[in-house]
C-alpha cells in the first residue's frame, strides 16, 4: 500500500517526519512516496543516514507555513509539499496521505483538491480520544466551527462508519454533545440535530451527553459542531495534561516518593500510554473521497509512523465505500 | 453574618444539608436559617442529635423535585424549601441563600425573586474549578444557552470582579473561550464577543484561550456561552474523574503497587483534594442583587459548609456593589 506524506508539515519537519517514513517501512511494511524539497530532503536522509528503501521523494519546492491562508494550498502554493502531496492523492497516485501541516490548509486541500464523496455536505475533522472504556471520536473537532443540523446528522453517521471499521465495533454508540441529556436541552443548532440523529436508521443513536461523559468512555461517537467539539477535545486534554503533571510531582517530591515510583514504573509507563495522543495517530478526516490524516503538529517520528498505520488501515477499510453508499441512500430518501 | 439554606435541595437532602449547617456553626461561626416542611427538619435534627444552636428551622411545605420546571419555584411552588428561602433572600431576611436543588429553579428564582442588578442582561451560573496554577472561574457554566455578545462581555466583567474579592486577585485576567487563540476564531458571537472584551476598559483581557488553557490555568476567567461553557466545566471533570481512576487502578494493582501507595498516601489525598469539588464549595450566581450559591446536587455535609462558606464571604466582599458600579457605568457610556 502506498501512502504518501507531507515531508515539511509540523514543529519537527523533514527530519522526524523522514525517520516516522522509515519505521512505518521498516514496522508496517508501508511504501511510502514524500513531498518536499528534494534537495532538502535528500540532505536530510543522508546525513540522518536514513534507510531510503522504500521511501519515495517526490520535489515539491515550496512549503505551506503555520501563518500561510488555508487556500494558498490550492491555488498560489499549490506546488507545496502538502498541495503536491493532495495532487498526487487525487490523482490516485497513492492510497492514503498524511500531514502534520497546517490544519486549514489540509481542511482547504481535503476538500477543494480531494474533494468531498458525493451528498456530504463538510468533511469533519474527527478526533480520536483513549477514554475509561476504550476509544471514542468526536466529530467535528475543528474543520467546520458554523454547523447545520444537517451537517451534525452526517458527522453521527460517518463517525459511526469509521469507529466501526477503525475499532471493530459492531455498533458503534453515537451521541450528541449537550449541556444536559435532556431531549430540550441545547441551542437550536442541538435541539434540530437532535430530531435528526434520532430518526436516522443507519446509527446507534443513545440521545444527549455531557462533558464528563466523554472521557469517561459513555459513547463512541460524540456529534458536535467544530467550535464545540474542539474545546472539548482540547478541554480534555488540558485536564489529563494537569492530572499528569500532579502524578509526577507526587512522585518526585522526596525521597520516599522518588522509592515509590521506582516500584509503580510499570504502570506508570500503562497510564502514560493509555492517555497518549501519540498512540492513536492522528486525526481523520472523513467525507473525502480518499483517506487523508492530520497528524499532531508536535509529532515526533513514532507519532508519524502510527499516523501512517491509521492511513493505511483507513485505506484498506470500505469506509469510504459505505459511507458513500449510506450518504447516497439517504439521498434518494429525501427526494422522495 | 446569616445565610439561608435550602433545606430540601440535593440528593442527600435533607440530612446532609442539615449536617453541613451544623459544621458552618461550628467551624464557621455561621447563623443559619434552613427552610422546608417543619415536622421533616425537626425529625432529622433530632433523630440525628444535630446540635440547633443557631439553627432556625422555617417552615415551608412544598418540595421542588429535579422534574418540575424551573418557573416551578416563582409560580406554583413559591411556598417550597427553595421558593421561600429566595422570598427572604429577597426581603432582607438573610445575606446570602445556599441551595444543592433544581438548577433549573435557582436560575428561574434568582433572577424572577432576587432580581437582576439593574443594567445586567443575565445573572451568570460561574463555575469556579482547580487549576495548575490556582483557581479560574467559568461564566457562563449553564445558567444561558443563547447568548449575545454584550452578555459575554458582561460575564468577563462580573467573573472578574468575583475572582479579585474571591480569590484576592490585584487584575484577574480574563480570557474568552475559542477553537484557536487568532482574533478572527470562533462563530461570530465569539468574533464579536472579542471585540467587546478587548475594548472593555475595567478588565484585563487576555484573548482567546484554547479548551487546553482551562486547567493548565492560563486565565482566571473564561468567558463562555452557557452551552460551551458546561461542556468545557464537565469535560475536565470527566478527564480528571478518568485519570483518578487510572491512578487508583496503578495503586491498587498488586502488593507491590499498595506499598507503594501506602508511601504516597500523603501526596494521593493532596493530589485528591486539589481536584475534589467539595473544596471549591458551590457555583456562584452572579449579576443578581444577593448573593446565591449553587451547590452541587450530590453535597455531602462538608460540601455544604465550604458552599455556606463561600456565601459568607461572597456577602462580606464588595461583589455586588462593584458590578452594580461598573454595570451602571457602562450604561452612561452606552449613552453619550
Amino acid at each position: 500500500m502506498k501512502i504518501i506524506v507531507d515531508g515539511m508539515g509540523g514543529d519537527n519537519a523533514p527530519l522526524q517526519i523522514l525517520k516516522g517514513c522509515e519505521l512505518a517501512v521498516k514496522q508496517l511494511g508501508a511504501e511510502i512516496i514524500v513531498t518536499g524539497p528534494e534537495e532538502i530532503l535528500n540532505k536530510t536522509i543522508e546525513e540522518n543516514k536514513i534507510d531510503k528503501t522504500n521511501i519515495t521523494v517526490v520535489h515539491a519546492p515550496q512549503i505551506i507555513t503555520m501563518d500561510d491562508e488555508p487556500v494558498s494550498v490550492v491555488k498560489a502554493k499549490r506546488d507545496s509539499s502538502m498541495g503536491k502531496a493532495l495532487d498526487m492523492l487525487k490523482n490516485g497516485e497513492a492510497d492514503a496521505m498524511v500531514s502534520a501541516g497546517n490544519t486549514g490548509a489540509l481542511l482547504s486541500g481535503g476538500t477543494l483538491i480531494v474533494k468531498r464523496i458525493k451528498g456530504v455536505k463538510r468533511a469533519s475533522l474527527g478526533a480520536t480520544l483513549p477514554t475509561k472504556t476504550g476509544y471514542s471520536i468526536i466529530m467535528d473537532s475543528g474543520a467546520t466551527i458554523d454547523c447545520r443540523p444537517e451537517y451534525l446528522n452526517q458527522y453521527g453517521l460517518m463517525g459511526s462508519v469509521y469507529m466501526k471499521h477503525m475499532f471493530g465495533l459492531a455498533n458503534p454508540t453515537v451521541a450528541l454533545a449537550n449541556n444536559g441529556t435532556e431531549e430540550c436541552k441545547g441551542t437550536e443548532l442541538y435541539t434540530q440535530a437532535y430530531q435528526l440523529l434520532r430518526n436516522n436508521p443507519d446509527i446507534n443513536f443513545i440521545g444527549n451527553i455531557e462533558g464528563r461523559g466523554v472521557m469517561l468512555g459513555e459513547s463512541h461517537v460524540i456529534v458536535a459542531d467544530g467550535f464545540t467539539g474542539n474545546l472539548i477535545l482540547k478541554s480534555c486534554e488540558g485536564a489529563a495534561l494537569y492530572l499528569l503533571g500532579l502524578l509526577k510531582q507526587m512522585l518526585t517530591k522526596n525521597l520516599l516518593s522518588k522509592l515509590a515510583a521506582l516500584m509503580l514504573s510499570k504502570n506508570i509507563k500503562q497510564i502514560k500510554s493509555k492517555v497518549d495522543y501519540k498512540e492513536v495517530g492522528g486525526a481523520p478526516l472523513i467525507g473525502t473521497t480518499k483517506p487523508v490524516i492530520k497528524a499532531h503538529g508536535s509529532s515526533d517520528a513514532k507519532a508519524i509512523k502510527n499516523a501512517i498505520r491509521q492511513a493505511m488501515t483507513y485505506a484498506s477499510s470500505d469506509i469510504i465505500t459505505e459511507i458513500t453508499a449510506a450518504i447516497a441512500k439517504t439521498k434518494e430518501t429525501d427526494n422522495v
